[in-house]
């Protein structure tokens, strides 16, 4: 998989993919993450990419000549599976969303900043809007990160257990049972019998039945 | 405002917090970020501060006595308003909610990795549980990361143009309209005449039309 990342703010992104489990997977070579600086194609001396909305109004907008400079460069050199653009008003961001993504061979991701981009950007460069949730950023760096993030740690080889991510909270419309580990009594708590029991079968049931009554408690919605 | 981020990746999380609006808050001090190794408190010599899961199954547990310790050690210092648990189970962030978390002093984010965190951790320590989407990341980090943008962004002299921040997306459970700004034409795609009108009233209008239409398509949900 090879990831482009459209920015103006590319040094906000590299220690996320300088640690990790995303650090890991592009050193072995499952997945490529290449940053640009949207200025770098800006078509004026001042490095301009932003500019005063017209109508007027508070916050400045994204000029679409230097993203579509950048964007027909990538596409010529390769095909490009999905141009995503990260916006609050895209599709929200979710684990089969996620699933799917990671199933892609070449992608761009176009980071939206100030008050976004021009929507001419969106009705011709861009097949897919994505909103990671519905709360507003300073810009779709983060939300780009977050997006790398739930995909790439599901290509095979990525997670070192890869039954791991099987058992994660949403892929079953299920979230997680609650977990304990070492020591088995912590200032009079005592973790659940039931899990010190080396009974397997019953273990099993039991984290069943408290994945489902959390779902039911927090989140009945992912039930329905 | 003073937030803690208690993480086993503070190296993950340098870059946002040095660049854009996260290192302008900081610079004029509206904010305190630090970052604590939860490593600097594990109790044994391995620097542990994580174990296979009770009752067996994949994926590690973060132990509870090295976070008691990080957080008992921060609360003897001063007042917390809340200690935020990062979890894909947590309740989901919302733009009320980072309007909520932006009046609060002192916040202490604890991120989760593997499995996540022992369950007594929830029980003893955490005040609230926080998720950013459905969707499972490699750690609570980038979502640490988020809560902090999303609330940060909120304080008062942190936007440049305060104005903005309030006709964001989601401030009014409105999508926001389409924007647009130079050049007026192309690639024979036109910007829509009325916001070269100079007629405000009639803009303003139109916008107000168009964030209506625009979240009746796209998430009639936030309309109910």
């Amino acid at each position: 998989m090879r990831i482009d990342i459209i920015t103006v703010l590319p040094e906000l992104l590299t220690s996320p993919f300088e640690a990790s489990i995303l650090k890991r997977a592009i050193e072995k070579g499952l997945v490529e993450i290449h940053l640009h600086n949207l200025r770098d194609y800006a078509t004026n001396n001042y490095k301009q990419v932003d500019d005063y909305q017209f109508g007027g109004g508070a916050g400045m907008v994204m000029m679409v000549e230097p993203i579509d400079k950048c964007i027909s460069g990538l596409k010529a050199e390769r095909d490009y599976d999905e141009v995503i653009y990260m916006t609050p008003d895209g599709k929200t961001l979710n684990q089969s969303m996620a699933n799917e993504l990671s199933l892609k061979g070449n992608l761009i991701i176009l980071c939206g900043h100030y008050k976004g981009v021009d929507q001419r950007v969106r009705d011709m460069l861009v097949t897919r809007e994505i909103s990671i949730g519905d709360y507003v950023l300073s810009g779709g760096e983060l939300a780009a990160a977050i997006v790398c993030d739930a995909v790439i740690r599901l290509l095979p080889g990525v997670l070192n257990d890869e039954t791991s991510a099987l058992t994660d909270t949403f892929q079953d419309n299920l979230l997680a049972p609650p977990v304990y580990t070492r020591p088995a009594e912590y200032k009079g708590l005592e973790v659940p019998k039931i899990l010190l029991s080396g009974n397997l079968p019953k273990i099993e049931k039991w984290r069943e039945e408290q994945a489902l009554e959390r779902t039911r408690k927090r989140r009945p919605d992912l039930l329905e």
